[in-house]
């Protein structure tokens, strides 16, 4: 693992969450980063969603420092716009960087206020203790009741070096049972310029974090960042952009894929694949309708071939279909053939359905292109459990 | 309880589901009854869906039986057209009816052949034992998992004489664990004329069934008729449909309410209240949306009162409203107030949580007098015990 070059970062315990584990870390470039950002789309927004947004307005994409907290939302509070300012203003001041470039993010309960004189009382050793090593340490700080740390990363020989990417998230988890939130912060010493880093994040974004559902609800926290410092000294050909870009979608891919796998009370990641559909973005709504259907994620924690579930879903996305043209394959097994049933050996599929990772593959023949390709896990009594038990 | 006049009703075991218990029942109206429906908007439908359909359209509105059967959907099945054919035809010789007077509707597994030969064999017996009085064996008869038969029942006194109006409903239950379906049959014996019934079912379905939920997935089969047989000679005055269609509505809703009451592993029903939206459409949309957030139907069984969780689902409606202006209560009880914590008592809130009926109520505070009523249930394990046990 290499990391991206110019970066640091630290973590540490502010006493923010219950539990003494850390919950407030830092990243910082040592360059100001090129910075693109996409946020929740819900309605109901945090105060730092709101204050990073204006950060990345006011800075014009530039971006020196994210300081996240686990444990609070910062949503829902009298005194959150104010927290977070504050929390910005004293990290700039310790960074000596101006405070628009401080993007702030939060994750945690929601309607409890945030205490910002824990941020500042934690701030300076957080401030110290910044190391270019301590990437793992920021992916563990950010997580909730997540089971594991997710990061992952990729590099790049392009004509002038090698670039590197790094990215962490976390994600499905609830300190209190409240909330997931989904934040995401993926790091690049590659030079790309902020005209460029903001479309490439909103279409890498696209096919990753937009392509993936644990249970269908949206946070008011979700954040991710992509931060192109230039640390490498190397600016991508305009022919090689598009390598490069593939490469931070795989990394963003396989952070999606990591929340979708430890998605609470998951034990199945399941990669729902449809084609045919009358356009890409009509493949997505079926694939979605499937992946957020609880009879469809029942039936695979039950490792239970029941392909009628699927077409079923598939039918309640309010796309056009025939579905007497509809394929369903599970895990590479044709169950369905032109809508109907087709002959399969039920006690090989079962088995072949109690592993991992599951796939479903529902095929429109006609005359349609559209394919998309989404990512879900199953829905097991575990799910309840976290959720419905009562906060204590 | 006083069932409307000029109906009878029988129903037996053809043998159709495994377990030795009724799955095949006629409704029969004497005088051929006007008659509307609404149907699954599912792209996939099952064959009695798409015959009731065509005989709706073909006998103009009138309907003579209802042929129902539980135990197998005949959906997704080579030879479902022909089998739902030949049993409303031999429906229809047995009744002396025109075939396109007879309405099937199925529910139960999907993708397996139906066999139309126990239908043929049974159906004479099941003639034979019409009986005014035999309404409750039709309603147990289409019952799969329902815990509980749905009925409900609504008279009106208008100027020239007494109508009564009887509905009977199943719904969230799985014959092998493939799929819900919603049947309702709501009978009157006031005079209609067609012209009228059609947007009247129309209006009550939209208040009724419209807006229920168990668990967000819409069935292949459901089927809502409703028939006007005029056999109390009572045809109300143009002043009195108003009011005829006030009971029918709270026949339907009551109908609904119990399907969610009754929904798969639910020990709570849920009614959600949205007031103060832009209009009465986009109020349906949040209260739709938090009917089917997992998370809020979680932290209701779990008694939780995680107010954090209706306005995330609210937020993630696609409506725009202003969270500061936003209140919510449960229980009666402000726990949100301008998008804030409200101080109340979670002690006091935790045990009213724990009554088999719960409420939530979102105020939007504006110009916005837009308004609507949901109901839903909650989450438990016990619904993904049920759907997530393997076919035996």
């Amino acid at each position: 693992m290499n990391l991206p070059l110019g970066y640091a970062y630290a973590a540490t315990f502010a006493g923010i969450r219950q539990a003494e584990k850390d919950d407030l870390a830092l990243i910082v470039s040592g360059l100001a980063a090129n910075a693109a950002a996409v946020f929740t789309q819900n309605r109901v927004q945090a105060a730092p969603v709101r204050l990073s947004r204006r950060h990345l307005k006011l800075s014009k994409g530039l971006a020196g420092a994210i300081l996240v907290n686990a444990g609070n939302a910062n949503c829902a509070t009298r005194t959150g716009d104010a927290v977070a300012l504050a929390s910005c203003k004293a990290a700039a001041r310790l960074l000596k960087l101006p405070v628009v470039q401080v993007l702030p993010a939060s994750t945690g309960v929601i309607g409890v206020e945030l205490d910002s004189n824990k941020i500042a009382a934690a701030l300076p050793r957080l401030v110290e203790g910044l190391h270019p090593d301590r990437f793992d340490d920021v992916a563990q700080a950010i997580m909730t009741t997540d089971l594991v740390p997710k990061t992952a990363f990729a590099r790049a020989k392009l004509r002038r070096g090698t670039i590197q990417i790094a990215g962490m998230t976390k994600g499905s988890g609830m300190i209190q049972p409240l909330m997931a939130t989904t934040l995401g912060f993926v790091m690049t010493d590659a030079n790309i310029p902020g005209a460029l880093l903001r479309p490439m994040l909103r279409r890498c974004a696209e096919r990753s974090y937009n392509r993936m559902s644990v249970d269908g609800d949206t946070s008011t926290n979700d954040t991710l960042v992509l931060l192109a410092n230039g640390a490498s000294g190397v600016r991508p050909d305009p022919k090689e952009f598009a390598a490069v870009e593939e490469k931070i979608a795989e990394v963003m891919e396989c952070l999606a894929r990591a929340i979708a796998r430890d998605g609470e009370g998951a034990r199945k990641l399941v990669t729902i694949e449809v084609s045919g559909a009358p356009s890409n973005q009509a493949a997505t709504r079926i694939a979605r309708t499937i992946a957020n259907s609880p009879l469809v994620k029942t039936a695979i924690a039950g490792s239970d071939p029941n392909w009628g579930r699927i077409l079923m879903a598939a039918g309640n996305a309010g796309v056009a279909f025939d579905p007497a043209k509809t394929d369903v394959a599970m895990q590479g097994i044709t169950v369905c053939r032109n809508g109907l049933a087709a002959p399969f050996s039920e006690e090989e599929l079962k088995q072949k359905l109690e592993a991992a990772e599951c796939g479903i593959r529902l095929t429109i023949r006609g005359k349609g292109t559209g394919r998309a390709r989404f990512w879900t896990c199953d829905l097991t009594e575990g799910y309840i459990r976290i959720n419905a038990s009562y906060r204590t």
